[in-house]
């Protein structure tokens, strides 16, 4: 487990939105790698296709094929998004299998949250 | 108005949250810029400085003092959200004002919503 998903075992709750108060230097230091880990187009992608695959995980077999980029490439790419705790791992046999942690992007998602502000 | 903005011509609801589908490599393109952006404690700290300001926007004057940075690297940052879409500026006089752009935090909210998801 990385540093920065300590912080999902508060509930997504226990974090207000940035319209609700200033994140301290702590917080933005834990939430940071989890955006970073985003900012990237092939981890986006990576991501979504974990997030949106039937039957909750994805072979790492069936994620190559879409990028023109070398295994490792891509298998550097999925260590970062795990080390981020977006996304989680098993090998099982020859492959390894990739799942969503929904409790990641529900914590990123309501530190963006805007509907309470009176400018949303 | 930088690239990435404008995604933000179309309205939230027209990006489906990326457990409801994958993204396409020029989707991609566009959104990894804005949470690349937020990959860095000292912009994510920033941004909720400028988002949870009262008044809906805040001096750069009133931001320098909570960080052991100098003025032109706070700048930097500021220059890299900006850039991002993720806020705004105006210069009045001396000083340059920032405000959130909400609907560039609807827009990255919205993707990472996970409540369609039955993994959720």
């Amino acid at each position: 487990m990385s540093s920065s998903t300590i912080e999902l075992t508060k509930s997504p709750g226990a974090w207000a939105p940035v319209v609700h108060g200033s994140l301290d230097a702590d917080q933005a230091r834990a939430f940071a790698p989890m955006f970073k880990a985003l900012g990237d187009p092939v981890r986006l992608r990576l991501l979504s296709m974990i997030a949106s695959a039937g039957g909750g995980e994805v072979c790492v077999c069936d994620l190559t094929g879409s990028f023109k980029l070398t295994g490792p490439t891509i298998s550097h790419h999925l260590k970062v998004l795990r080390e981020a705790g977006l996304v989680d791992s098993d090998r099982r046999g020859t492959w390894v299998y990739y799942r969503l942690v929904p409790a990641a992007l529900v914590l990123l998602a309501g530190l963006l949250d805007v509907s309470g502000a009176a400018a949303a």
